[in-house]
């Protein structure tokens, strides 16, 4: 692998998507074009499929291991048809959501443990690990009112769900950032939108990505 | 866990199937009645939905640890809506293939390695072993002529596989059957008919399922 891989985190409402989309229009106008922008399932015909079983507002019997292994599957999948051929490639796949949101949504929230989904999802990523990740901080109260306010169009099955499930979720996101400190920068994500970009900019132009 | 959980395992072709059949005549014919008979995906809506993207021919693209964690993801369902309760019931759990398949299949058959996927395998079982396995041996030539000549109508992407698989997929059981003696019995299925579901009785006689 020659090229750089950046993951984007944080909990639903944390401003990530649309970050990012502000750093993709920065790096055009820089006509850097060494770059891609992708989130599981990326887009590929056997993670949308995969994608389709986990979000079936009708498969509310799903087990949480099982819903796990999909995630790791659809993610094995995006990997193999995307980050890989892009990183082979030297470019920089700036990726929202990898195998963080995994131990954070079904690891804490969903309590399988943290430990257990990170080997699991090892089988996965065959160990590729970030070279950076940007964590998108912000209490789980003001995400949960951003989501409720601005993406009512977007309910799903997982997001019916409650304040304490994202409460565990950003939990394990501090401890993850607090553990893997080389790897995971925080950002304070509550600012106004023009901070959080400011500060992402900043961060990727010490990495020398911008 | 009350129940008694019994799987049968071996390469296509090696007449487990049948004789499974002929294994739950025999019970129905005692009038024992606390048994159920099962496979994966074992009939839930998810775990089929599952196994329609393994088995879709237009998915030539999957990577093989794609595949092996769908199937561990079908297998989790399978296990807690099906095997779980029978279990708890106090049901003899007479099942046609489990982890040693995936072992075999996706771990020795595509390279993947035995103990990668037995490990990714134990996040979906929690830990759960058979009680017992029946492990049909038969040479992988003798097997695969059978299925040519017996089932062309069940061709799929995973029969178009080659006799060097089914050589890596016999030798692997093989090497399971000799690691593991104190939990799986060999049959020999290259025995007539008759001989093969003998044995089968005699051994589940000996551990009073019969």
């Amino acid at each position: 692998m020659v090229g750089k891989f950046i993951t984007f985190e944080g909990s639903d409402g944390s401003g990530k998507t649309s970050v990012l989309q502000e750093i993709v229009k920065l790096m055009q106008s820089q006509n850097n074009t060494d770059f891609i922008l992708t989130r599981e399932p990326g887009g590929n015909k056997i993670s949308e499929e995969i994608r389709n079983v986990i979000l079936d507002k009708s498969n509310q019997a799903m087990d949480a291991r099982t819903e796990a292994l999909l995630y790791a599957a659809a993610r094995r999948q995006h990997l193999v048809e995307t980050i890989l051929p892009a990183l082979a490639a030297n470019q920089v796949v700036l990726c929202d959501r990898f195998v963080d949101s995994s131990l954070a949504y079904q690891g804490a929230g969903r309590d399988l443990g943290m430990q257990e989904v990170y080997e699991m999802n090892l089988f996965a990523t065959d160990g590729l690990q970030p070279d950076l990740t940007i964590y998108f901080d912000l209490e789980p109260e003001v995400g949960l009112a951003r989501i409720k306010g601005h993406r009512q169009d977007e309910v799903n099955r997982l997001d019916e769900e409650s304040l304490h499930f994202y409460q565990k979720v950003h939990d394990a996101y501090v401890q993850l950032a607090d553990q893997e400190q080389a790897r995971i920068v925080v950002v304070d994500a509550s600012q106004p939108f023009a901070d959080v970009v400011a500060d992402v900019v900043a961060i990727l132009k010490a990495k020398s990505i911008l």
